[in-house]
């Protein structure tokens, strides 16, 4: 029975997770999956490993045998899609299933946010981006990884901090509390060892950092405040840049997004609306098209 | 003959190329050679390349022969051998020669710069930092690095402008001619071609830009204005912060110090001196106190 029955399942990947949901051919939810990073511009044997994991998972929780991977239609939206020359590599993957269509991560998000219908989105996490659905096309802005944008994500609140905490150092700025709560969540004590610590790390790894910076932002901390309101300036430029004055509403996703955006403007506030449906939906009902 | 008769030869290696000067006994200068990016930080086995062809060609350039090697006492500036264990993994390379010192290019041009005596010393080249001398002691600024610090550096100047055309891109900042002068002079039209071309670049390759940010900051461009005034700004508080009242001069080195001091004020370029001796001198003195 399992082999004649198609199954969907919508991969939702970007640099901190992975997660998988199953579907049946009527559209039910039957199992999900989580596992560990999928940028795939970023390591792309690492994220094929963590859709299959992510996968695997769902197959088992859905309480089925791994026999039914050759009947699965899978569709992702992964960071890092959104370049031509990782999609293509991504969509020549030798996977085991059905089939496997791959798009961004934030082209599936706003399609499942909006329902399929026109709209934005931004994405605050590890990274930081937007998109815009109008007319059956997709446009996108920023996102353009950690080295060169990704301004106001969490691995920019957290690089903004180690960098704030080296010029408090050598007495380019006043050192504050932000710069002692950096030292004490990284084990270290001086300079040269936040640098050796740090000077090789990953976005994740700043990222951690993140949650630290927006607290000590909420206590008033100057050099704190001065990176969180930076990051969320940009973050509400991209949002109205995104926009174009569509008069289009916008869905924020991603584990920063709540804490960013409550220090955008009343009118930046009003644009928002929460998502309709998933990522995971939205890679499915855009790359798939199932009759659910 | 070789044999008996000890050789000195400096080092002095950085970001972008490592220089070596063979002396004689007495400290008559009779070879020079130069070769490859000696970053020990960045790239340790580079780095060990590098100063090994560059000493190689300082013996070719004496007329000398390779059996001299191991009468070579040689004292080396690098980038990066700040850092206590870059510094310690370089100190046990299995090298050739008699014996070989090594310490951070900063201290080694900071001793050069002031013949020894006290002072100050900003290096601005593919990275920035400074260094001060008094009563025996170093102490350094800055120089933490392209992805933490190194702010009015070359390779910060050029990504910079990377990320500054992908924000133009995006409607963020209007869009100026230094963008379309980075697309230029990458062989780009596309922001997402910019973006595969450069997210993996090391900071050299970043540093290639400089000159470009550069000339159309003299230009007027406003992008680019902003970017190098940024930079200046942040190497002239490095001087300061060097300098701490302490009533010394400040030697200027690197191939980015001239065209970046431009922009300093009148008050810190009164400080300015010109160097007394370069840092191979700096480091063979320093390390080996050879008796001339």
């Amino acid at each position: 029975m399992d082999r004649q029955l198609p199954y969907y399942v919508g991969v939702d990947g970007g640099g901190t997770k992975c997660r998988a949901k199953l579907y049946d051919h009527q559209g039910e939810l039957l199992g999900e999956g989580t596992a560990g990073a999928a940028n795939a511009a970023r390591d792309l044997l690492k994220s094929q490993d963590s859709v299959m994991r992510a996968v695997l998972l769902a197959v088992q929780d859905a309480n089925l045998t791994t026999k039914v991977l050759k009947n699965l239609h899978v569709a992702a939206g992964l960071a890092g899609a959104n370049l031509p020359t990782v999609q293509a590599k991504m969509q020549a993957w030798q996977h085991p299933y059905a089939n496997f269509n791959v798009t961004s991560d934030l082209i599936a998000s706003c399609y499942g946010a909006h329902g399929g219908e026109d709209g934005a989105l931004l994405i605050v996490g590890t990274g930081s981006s937007a998109v815009r659905l109008q007319n059956n096309t997709f446009n996108q802005y920023g996102g353009y990884g950690f080295l060169l944008g990704d301004q106001g994500s969490g691995a920019w609140l957290g690089r903004q901090a180690v960098a704030a905490t080296l010029k408090a150092h050598d007495g380019i700025v006043p050192i504050s509390a932000l710069h002692h709560a950096v030292l004490t969540e990284l084990g270290v004590s001086q300079p040269s060892e936040l640098v050796e610590t740090m000077i090789n790390a990953q976005p994740l790894e700043f990222a951690k950092l993140a949650p630290l910076v927006l607290k000590q932002a909420e206590s008033d901390d100057a050099a704190a405040l001065q990176i969180v309101k930076s990051g969320a300036a940009y973050l509400e430029q991209l949002c109205h840049c995104t926009l174009q004055n569509s008069g289009m509403s916008i869905v924020l996703v991603g584990g920063l997004a709540p804490a960013m955006a409550t220090w955008f403007s009343a009118a930046t506030k009003a644009l928002i609306i929460p998502a309709k449906e998933g990522p995971e939906w939205g890679a499915i009902q855009l790359l798939l098209q199932p009759d659910w």
